[in-house]
């Protein structure tokens, strides 16, 4: 199984290398595993595209945890932890996720905010492999450009 | 959630035509929740992509099922049943799996031979959610050119 790294810089964010399996009619490409460590229970999977240069932010879950991978072009994963008893309480980690170089998954437990921004040429694809299916009551949003995160996006177009 | 249509082509194959959400962004593609029909248990989920005009066959799972779409491109998928005692033995149907406009899941239960060509200009790629876990003991391969299952696949380039 792909090794787990955990990420250190913000509390319960957990970061998994991904096998890029090469085959001269195109690479087979983990994503997750019942055996894994960070499989709890299967909820959803569905795909988000964004386009290069925008962004989709903010978002935070109550309740869901996300485990996403950038199978198509790359991101920009930007995490806010505002939970009051975090020991990484205030912190804004930013994560390149992304094909060839960055392929790997992110674990994102509940009740962090997190947006992202396409930084590939093309199109980017992020998958999510959630543990609780689809659930707006369990969601809340903030526009990419609140003052309630100290964070700017910038603009790349 | 997304209607689910029965293939009446081949017994126990099962497509299911899936949402894709339209946003500013980039949209929002459906895949599998876990309150689908389709859903049984959680083993993996990966990807394969395939290079335009290039071949992945044949392959056959006694024990895994597969739940397929492509996010990425267009595919064409062939599946020969060659169970003894199913009402569609000997049956080969093609299927186009892609975007936009042939953007759905399609169930493949075991036992049944499978394998696919990139169809679109670009790479393709496939989504995998399987019932079970990969494990190559309960896998079957033939090459593309087999004489024993009754399909040539076409060259495109």
């Amino acid at each position: 199984m792909d090794p787990i790294n955990e990420s250190v810089e913000i509390e319960g964010v957990i970061i998994q290398p991904l096998k890029q399996i090469a085959d001269k009619c195109g690479p087979v490409l983990h994503m997750l595993r019942n055996d894994s460590r960070l499989f709890k229970q299967f909820g959803e999977v569905y795909f988000s595209e964004i386009y290069s240069g925008l962004v989709k932010a903010w978002k935070r879950h109550k309740k869901q945890s996300q485990n996403l991978v950038v199978p198509l072009g790359e991101i920009r994963l930007v995490i806010y932890d505002d939970r009051p008893n975090s020991n990484t309480h205030g912190k804004i980690v930013q994560y390149k996720l992304g094909r060839p170089k960055n392929y790997r998954l992110i674990h994102i437990p509940p009740m962090l905010w997190y947006g992202f921004q396409g930084i590939g040429d093309q199109t980017s694809m992020i998958a999510n492999c959630t543990d609780l299916s689809h659930d707006p009551e369990e969601m809340e949003s903030l526009s990419a450009d609140t003052i309630q995160i100290p964070y700017q996006w910038k603009t790349l177009k």
